[in-house]
């Protein structure tokens, strides 16, 4: 089977950390061309600035990932789904859970395949974390996602304006994970949302859930004032008194005191070998729950204001 | 046929008002039973002060419709899915979009029908407005959706606090009406959330909408600080020149200047109708779109301090 041509569509730091290799370590798939504003790209594959140009040009593509940031995606993926791309989204896969539900739509109505990715999901103990909580009754839940948003987002003003998420920008990780592995149906209770006086999106949030195969102890503490070192952990009590430790952002799973191995090919040459796989039989996977429980959350949430923030 | 028995769970003003004497005016339906926390009801009707009673009861019951505070509707709808009921929920369906998703998925499960209801949809003039508009390209739209909270809302504290949605209460079925007679895909843009210093839900909003059948001039305006009379109106221009006007919430359509006459049994009876339809192929339908555009409004909106508000 010859490779499947495809093009990465805002080339930034992800694309260049992350995509790049990923698909280069993947024989089913060929690096065709790169979109970015600022011109940059790969050496010896052709770049293009706009992604019209690159639909323009005829390089008999099969596919893209779209890695811009979210607020300009779906016009993107639109046009992309109109000239018969397959498609791959980074996190979040839109702005809006509207625009998402309708490029499901539209690729479907085409026979194309639309992939929206969570890389977290794919970190090396999620899947085993799942294979854990099977059929579980679950007793307790806290769930800690603090990070020094200065280390992490030095300088990204935009993560503080209305629509760039705040806090939720790495606790939509943090959700995306509890989705694929909590055994039921989990849905936002309640939340309280802490904004900069001077910001409009949150610093911090503190989340209370509710599922039908829970009690009620299930929490989320979601903070980017953390100074040093990051915590991305979530301990989960079953009923029969399992204890999991699901920390590192996935990476690390503790059962009962004891480390479990980890396993699998690293989040993005998953990601991209679920891609490849749905594509070879033009399926999709269209995962909205992780923004869907951040939309769930703002649109509850008691807002409170908290001191002004500079980097 | 026999009359499908129906209970009415949560017997407020909305149930007195509207359900009673739709169910009452559809000889497929026979009112069995209601349920209220204050004992309230319908003479010669056996009522009910939990819904775990009503289900406790050997009623032979088909269905129910929820008219409860959408905050404990999940949990009810959950329950009465399991005892093998039809269910015809009020708007919004649940105070989470993940609620409403899981309920579908739970009512699909067992073969059980589960209606959303937006009532607006079924105003007089709604299908006309559709039918005018249908595969037409839009060059504006103004949405103007004014009232007095004090005259409509009196007193109703829990409209302002977190989850209660604010402005957006009445505002959705303005989206609602959009969501059936826009003539393609609609998303919020951008928002202009106004809350009151000691309210925790937004008292006015402006809207920026996008669409791919449409220009950048679709605008919404929600506000609850109107004095006197209210505006529940929408107008839209298409690119080919035709004006319509939408007003009343739904009630009265003109088209060019001309009035069109409007039709229909009215809101209530309507969703009745469609319920039994429903039942009798067993589908379902669950809108969740102008949920999802409130949602989508609260996760991108810009938030805005506005003088303290007092019923």
């Amino acid at each position: 089977m010859p490779p499947l041509k495809i093009a990465i569509i805002g080339f930034g730091k992800i694309a260049a950390d992350q995509h790049v290799p990923a698909i280069a370590a993947n024989p089913r798939l060929e690096l065709a061309a790169t979109v970015s504003r600022q011109g940059k790209g790969v050496e010896g594959v052709p770049s293009f600035t706009t992604h019209s140009e690159l639909l323009a040009a005829d390089l008999g593509l099969d596919a893209a990932a779209i890695t811009t940031p979210p607020s300009v995606r779906y016009q993107i993926a639109r046009d992309c789904i109109e000239a018969g791309l397959h498609l791959m989204l980074e996190k979040p896969p839109t702005m809006t859970l509207s625009e998402i539900e309708d490029l499901a739509c539209l690729a479907k109505g085409r026979q194309l395949t639309l992939q929206t990715t969570w890389h977290s999901q794919h970190a090396p103990a999620v899947a085993a974390a799942a294979e854990a909580l099977a059929g579980k009754h679950i007793a307790s839940m806290r769930v800690t996602w603090h990070e020094d948003v200065r280390k992490w987002h030095p300088g990204q003003e935009w993560i503080f304006e209305a629509g760039g998420f705040g806090v939720f920008d790495p606790g939509i990780n943090a959700f995306s994970i509890l989705t694929r592995i909590f055994p039921g149906a989990l849905f936002v209770r309640n939340a309280e949302l802490s904004f900069p006086e001077n910001r409009q999106a949150p610093i911090a949030a503190e989340i209370t859930f509710s599922s039908p195969v829970a009690g009620d102890d299930l929490h989320g503490s979601l903070d980017f004032r953390r100074s040093g070192s990051e915590t991305w952990t979530i301990e989960i009590r079953t009923t029969e008194g399992m204890q999991m430790i699901l920390s590192e952002g996935g990476s690390r799973l503790e059962l009962d005191g004891r480390l479990h191995p980890g396993g699998g090919p690293g989040e993005y040459p998953d990601l991209y070998r679920e891609f490849v796989d749905l594509v070879d039989c033009r399926s999709s996977k269209v995962d909205v729950r992780p923004l869907r429980l951040v939309a769930d959350a703002f649109l509850l949430g008691r807002r409170k204001m908290v001191d002004p923030f500079l980097f």
